[in-house]
């Protein structure tokens, strides 16, 4: 496991001793030396939600070594690409540009080109047009009234159109939605985007430890604001 | 219309293309193709709103593209200089002195000096007294106790001052509050000042084109974690 | 004081005039003149609670300068040290590192070494095991099927080892802690995290200005947006 501070990162573990031994030491023992080798979440899905949680915070000064990492735990250049995209949608258009600018020149350093990345255009998945419908429909019925036009763009842009897109799994996708909810404090989305993911494939114990890694990369309020909420839909889930 | 990533940007459409063509193409054809021509809310107060959200969320990426963009939509550099000052007390000192940093160089560029800014002192707007005293009885009794300096600061600085400055609309001051507001995810203000923003001559329809817009710039999140507040504002309104 | 916006801030104050003739008037008649110098809240409490905001919100804009500040308003770089490292936890790890980047150069120039850091292994404060017992019980039985990882983590390298480390106070810990939820909008862990402040010492007075202090350094949302839950809280203790 390449150490967090090391390699491409802005800081080395020297610069962050010079500042705080402990700070150094927690990098090295709490979070390399433990955290990433527990059970319950890969090192490529915790890779994932650790992109996820940068870009849904524009972290930049983690991303250089995060996205190396990413690569280096087998997440592929183009779901990279779809990550970043996604992420546009849901954590805002600025936050995916700060992730391209680090990114764009880790590609060209490893050659990575346009052939690795999804050419456009790309064959959709097939969409549950029933589910979608029922989706559309309570949307369109709550909210309506209060802006038709970001109505129609979430079912036109976001649920007919990116989130079928193919190089990036649906559960992978609902993983960084979430991780990017939890991140940026926005628990009033988390139900609807938590249920989706388990549906989409993600276990609760899964769940479940990506709330532990998050605690380190958002901070632990942001997670303990999002317990009660994850709390109901496991609950609901299991009865 | 400049395209979002082109002239002053950080990034050019290729550096974007390089890393997500996906993401190029949504940028090209979602954003700038078709939601700066949407009817509903002006190339002028898009500009407003969008600078006001990437000041609200330090967005540093953008600002250079979308304050020259601004000025192109005829938003006066008198105004910029208001927007930026209005929004270090709503957005908090430091998003306010990001946004300087880029607008220092791109006054500079164009020329724009004193001349064209608010000379201080400048000749405060007649204040409703009425209305300014209930807001003021109303805050006090609240919260008085808690934070009796808050509070003075409140009424003395922002309402019978910063809020009287000339050279920004009342109109357009609560309009970039309320931006602010949504793109923070700071839900429990938006009821006050989107009730402002509309007394102040904020229509419905602009107010519903404002989340459509904002979806892009703050994520979706946010915008629908507003969207149950502006609800009940428009059906309080529509009584 | 040191203006805030001289010596080792990225912006002089030409600059921000040069932008806004009126923003430069606020930050040195309001904030520099009149906010700093308020009974209430020390300068040197002032200067750990504006790094905390600073910290939580990644405002590296303001940090040359208000961490230099606080050095000069004798908080000590062991303590600068643990604010950083406890924040980590807190607001995010890479929060922690956009700090370290900055806090780095400072303590180089001026030649602030290891020896006036606290030496890893330290001598951990002795513990309150009743309390910290019936702390544990309490969220191991509320969210211990969420997430074991996160309530194991918090209990054995938060309560049991980071918050007793002894180069920062409790009672400064917990301001931090507080400032930094104030900072980023996490209402909901205010109560928990005020009442521990206040039971480590804090004052109700310091409290409340405390809030007005971080109006200026959050915005006016975030603080207003907190009032409701401090109110609760002082309403409770002065039963």
């Amino acid at each position: 496991m390449t150490a967090p501070v090391a390699g491409h990162s802005a800081l080395s573990n020297d610069d962050v001793r010079a500042v705080s031994p402990a700070l150094a030491n927690y990098t090295r023992d709490t979070i390399v030396g433990d955290l990433w080798n527990r059970p319950g979440l890969s090192p490529r899905d915790r890779s994932v939600v650790t992109v996820a949680a940068l870009i849904a915070r524009a972290q930049t000064i983690g991303m250089s070594h995060y996205f190396n990492l990413a690569l280096e735990n087998g997440v592929k250049p183009a779901e990279i690409a779809e990550i970043i995209t996604h992420l546009a949608f849901y954590s805002g258009w600025s936050n995916a540009f700060f992730a391209v600018q680090v990114v764009k020149d880790i590609f060209a350093e490893r050659d990575i080109g346009a052939e690795q990345l999804p050419q456009e255009p790309v064959q959709l998945l097939r969409l549950d047009e029933a589910s979608e419908n029922q989706r559309a429909s309570a949307v369109q019925a709550n909210f309506g009234e209060v802006s038709q036009g970001a109505v129609d763009y979430t079912r036109d842009v976001l649920f007919r159109d990116l989130w079928l897109r193919p190089d990036l799994a649906p559960r992978d996708r609902s993983l960084i939605t979430v991780a990017a909810l939890v991140a940026s404090g926005q628990v009033a989305q988390i139900t609807y985007h938590l249920n989706r993911a388990m549906d989409n494939g993600l276990t609760q114990a899964e769940a479940s430890e990506m709330l532990a890694h998050l605690a380190f990369y958002t901070g632990w309020p942001c997670v303990f604001s999002a317990m009660p909420v994850v709390k109901d839909v496991f609950a609901d889930r299991n009865k």
